[in-house]
């Protein structure tokens, strides 16, 4: 039996933060506050939902992780957000159009009283959007100063006692780690020269991480994907996570890249299509912010496959990712793969797959489950990049140890439990019983 | 560190005996010739691709398994098998019309000098096919004494140190288990008196493990999953595994249903029909055979998703599956699924999967595995049911112990290495070095 | 010019009976009150929604059809109907759950007062339904005189110059014509006998003709498909037409088939499976209603292809049509289909189509079309089978000449529209001013 | 009965000749010469299998089309033709790999002995390929009389009696029509001056209608959809048709769009994505190539849905449709299209299609069927542009009195076969014996 680690209870009120408050973060405030009302019931959050084994499968110990870690409770949760078009997130939600009126009347009160505070927001890194809620002050420093301002504000005005901030908004155009981003000290002179490769959703990061909270990035930006954020987080003792929301088309290839593996069955393609109507399908048909989500995208398999190891299963695969703005589908997405592998003997074989999903009902649960698990991470003195929070991105950001991040779903999934159990002095499972 | 295992090294020649030489074990036989002859890799087959990690991540120690654990090599194989239909494995391969005659070529005189055993065959069973190729015993008991005599002879003229039976015949029909089948001295009574209960299938499977030969079984058969087999096993100090070789639909699904749950989405309903062409269609177009398929697939999502620990996402599935025979199909099959999940909210969603498969090139390499495997346990004097197999079959055999087997392909994968791990002394792989 | 019939005018009310108020008709009347208030346009209805062309191309003579013909208007429409189950039209609204709350709200109370007869029921043809709003009349002869009542009732207390039937009614179990179907004679005097072979679809069927009103059968049953029902049509001067609303899958079929036919391209098989959840569903899970619905399936590609004519294309089809009842589809139905053709040289190439439509949204437009068409057809004295009509139905009736009706949807449609030019004066359109 | 028009009989042999030896042309000659031989049918060419039906449905007249007009037989044709690349056709055959070796062997000596004439290429209009079998010859008009030269040494060295040409070469980059090609005397300025805007497409049918030769079109290019083309064959007398051969997708949609319009269902959105491994698919990766390309699709739905009559049901369509290069799909294309349809109500529904086709296979005996009609029309003395040959065009081009060219692909087979009964003195076929 190994030693529990030292977690301080989840006292108080929990603020949530959201840069972004849109189709995503305005359907996971509605739920939240559903389940609260008894309304419905918080499905896909493992922090809600999921038990965890514990000691052998015959023992029958099989608590819900909400009872077995101190997870604060969605009663204590209060929520803000920072939005360049909505007035508030009831507004939001009618927009997006995710959730049925008949869903959202029950709330619709608290909602419409949880209020945007206007954006730090530039066209340059959105070309598709134009906000017209955003801050009047020019100067990356001093946008950065007016968020920690809102940070602490929102904190002393909402009592809370820890806030948390998970990125909801858009995915910004490409761009590369420049010199800007090695180092804290370059980071904060950038700020100060307003540095062109200084990013919006950099901004929020700097300003969570200064103000000590926690920070979660649902985009593929490269936000606290940098030096200068992993050195900020390690000084201010604040854990993060990133990148990019795993929710549809990338959690099946998680699911199934591994499957193919463990059959040792050889992959020639992977072509991957979606068509989605929303604000988010907008913005994506720039080729600039689609370049950004691409190379998000396309990551997973290589990793999960080892081509070095298996170059006559992985040794030559062509993965195409292609996303395509189609305005009948709303805020449904629907992902369509074609994948070609081979078995014995090299016969060819085929596997379509067509996947009608909804982008914001699939990371609604996601944001809450990394709220509450880096508020547990921040309590149990954990510092720097949550690589067992890996389960939850298209692609993780590893630790500074440089070893690539897992991105098989189910190696993510038992690193994820066995983390937890670790913490609470369980021991590992190994499915070895035989 | 543990402590190793005593383990047998492989000397000497291992028969490979296959009841049923249709396009299976054609295409099996086929794929070791042709890879012992350096034209194909056998893809598929984790006794010979696969790598397995050793110590932590940052080892790096990756050997291939068949490096890692002593495996009889390809070049000590021999083959044999009985069929009710086809003279030799070349006519076989040819009329089941898996493999092109490109890739029959090379190896065709060597398929055609593997001549097929006659077989104990009972139309009451398989009423789509006709055999002629047919033993002329009748008699449950004579006909028992008969295989084992096939089998001793083959032993004898194949100059073979060991042998491995794998079931690579058709489905027959449905049958629960009976009062015959409850004990050893019932079924060998019930063999004395032609007890309508014992199905050829039961025949082969006593009489190898009379013969001290382990048996592995690729169809949905009761065959060795048998309190009277399981006693008889015992007794010999005999490995067995079973049951239902998982090739298409089936393995598909133990990959989505853990991811599903992993993401605590909810099931409400998973549609599944099967279309193909071959022999196996034309037998499972029987509606008693096709019970038996259904039985074997319908299993696997219970198991899988604790309907009992999670009612809410669980609790309600309509779970259907339907076989097609249809003949332009041919050896190929399609598989198509309709999922229909349910996340935040209750908000429906729906996936949808066609597998344009084919049956006997993903069951060729499992059939090689099996008998790896097997004769592996054996010299390793591992009795019974190796449940660390599960991740073979559709509708696994689980130990005496009353625990249901694991049907989520990923921990049947973990189990499988972490076995082999635990019996060469090496520590078993948690993924949680955070 | 040819010289226009005489066609009488549409004055008074037209009301129009359905045996069945379930998910058809109820949508159908929901839809027709809601056009009627502005709410919606009827979409789907060619009586409402189509243009036709007269003359050549470029003289720009495209009106309405309902320009064209002298069509009752919708405001002219009464409904009423008779039903086993469902007290009235708004009942069954709700309990099929084809249309959103929304949509039924400002109609509710119109649909609330159409409350259904009691039905004409009878298990034996419909084994999975148990009907409680049934008449309590016994004898097929003394059932038929009941249905003649209620018909001359509505006909009264609503007022109404003229009525039209279209059966919207469950399948019932198979059969084939039998003796007592052959004349007149012999089913009025099967009626008094009680003659097993009657169903009630035919009692309504029946009871309509006895009383001058057109019949449409929206079903596979026999219903006027039979000699003695002809004979009766003739002889009360009444237009009638069937079988088998042509909705979703065989919709596709005839615009598919006639397709690959034109451009000569062979065809190996087709397989059809469907689900669906609704009642409907669960009636045809039984196998005795699912074969009547089976053979009014198949017909379709035999009667387009030719066969005969065209032996190296398609004179070795496999032609395989399954329905599974899979509740989380709910009213909505999916039907799924692999369609394997070939080419020059005979390279093998594969369709598959997934269709998710809604039976009901499909089949509604098709009653309205109908009951007008045949309306008209009355008022322009045609009686018996109306081939022009084929255009509405899976299985269309032939008229007695022996040749086999028109399976091909855009001949069908051709064949509609010149009917009408003909019938107003116009010449038929050729396509052929190259 | 109408007057049939005069048509030279067939007499001597045909030379076809296309500019393009890949995978569509050598298909083509490959499928022609197999059929001569005994060992294909030629499936796909309507002048080979199809059947006309004259007269009423009871006369039961039914010839080939090929008995019925006086076409030239298979064994009459020569075939010749340019490419950059390949050397002779059998390399191009299996360079493309569309057909098997086993299919080629047969006739390998027929087709090698089909050399290729050196091509006139510019990779100024296909970036993406490489040509080095291309003439030494400058200058768009030297380039043009060497094609001249050409095409009247194939005559002669293959003692032709007439010749057809039919563009089976790649898609060039997009252009508009420019000044030069406004008439005939402007392009020939041009072709003086070496005019950027003519393309080598151009040039080959500038040569071919120069020597008299009918040319077709099956590349999306300009070619002869051009006033200075259109002139030209006016003046020499000469048929032409064009352009881009139907075969998949929009083959696919000229059946569906039609079929939806026939029942009056709505359209919201049609979304296709085709994904291709061939030469072709190479040549559509260069954006400039692929607008060429998706000009000629996109313009199917407008013309056949008439949005300006059809505004609730038609006037609000969002069209997409994209190509992929990817190469494990190999000469094998894949389309799958999303079609959002809404029916009774404006009720949703969704079309989802994989075409799993073959485009050479498909192009291949268009090939056939425009080289005989082609010559057919020759021999009837119709010039310019043949709009009953629309049939087996993407992008039909229509005669010069200003009316769109018809793309409803059942209105287009009448309109083929209605033309061909006029010429011959049938009657037109209405549809209309009700």
């Amino acid at each position: 039996m190994t030693q529990p680690i030292d977690i301080r209870p989840a006292t108080g009120r929990l603020g949530v933060l959201t840069p972004g408050l849109g189709a995503v973060a305005s359907t996971f405030i509605a739920g939240v506050l559903a389940a609260r009302a008894g309304l419905t019931v918080p499905i896909g959050a493992l922090s809600q939902m999921a038990h965890i084994r514990l000691g052998e499968r015959d023992e029958q110990r099989n608590p819900l992780i909400r009872e077995f870690v101190p997870l604060a409770g969605l009663d204590d949760l209060v929520f803000g957000g920072w939005d360049p078009i909505s007035a508030n997130v009831l507004e939001a939600a009618r927009t997006c159009g995710v959730l049925e009126e008949r869903d959202l009347n029950a709330i619709s009160g608290e909602l419409e009283s949880i209020v945007s505070m206007d954006a730090v927001f530039d066209q340059r890194w959105v070309k598709k959007l134009d906000g017209h809620r955003v801050k009047q002050v020019t100067g990356a420093w001093d946008q950065a100063q007016a968020l920690v301002e809102d940070i602490e504000r929102f904190r002393t005005e909402n009592d809370c006692e820890r806030l948390v901030m998970v990125w909801c908004g858009s995915t910004e155009a490409y761009q590369e780690v420049s010199d800007v981003h090695l180092s804290l000290e370059a980071f904060e002179a950038g700020l100060r020269s307003d540095d062109p490769n200084i990013s919006p959703s950099q901004l929020y990061a700097y300003a969570a991480l200064t103000c000590g909270v926690p920070f979660a990035n649902g985009a593929p930006n490269l936000s606290v994907d940098l030096p200068a954020m992993r050195e900020l987080a390690q000084r201010e003792g604040v854990p993060i996570a990133g990148k990019d929301f795993k929710t549809g088309q990338t959690f099946m290839k998680t699911m199934l890249a591994p499957g193919l593996k463990a059959r040792m069955l050889g992959l020639r393609g992977w072509y991957s299509t979606n068509i989605l109507g929303n604000r988010d399908g907008e913005v994506l048909d720039d080729p600039e912010n689609f370049k950004t989500k691409e190379m998000s995208k396309l990551g997973v398999l290589d990793t999960i496959l080892q081509p070095s190891l298996y170059p006559d299963l992985y040794g030559n695969i062509d993965h195409v990712v292609r996303i395509n703005y189609y305005p009948p589908r709303g805020d449904n997405k629907e992902g369509w793969d074609n994948i070609d592998i081979f078995g014995w003997m090299g016969y060819p074989m085929q596997i379509k797959i067509d996947f009608l999903c909804r982008d914001s009902i699939l990371a609604a649960p996601i944001v809450l489950d990394l709220a509450l698990f880096l508020d547990l991470a921040a309590r149990a003195d954990q510092h720097g990049v949550q690589e067992w929070l890996s389960f939850y991105f298209k692609s993780p950001q590893s630790t500074e140890a440089g070893m690539p991040a897992e991105h098989d779903l189910f190696i993510q999934q038992i690193k994820l439990k066995n983390t937890l159990r670790e913490w609470m002095g369980e021991e590992p499972v190994t499915h070895s019983e035989a």
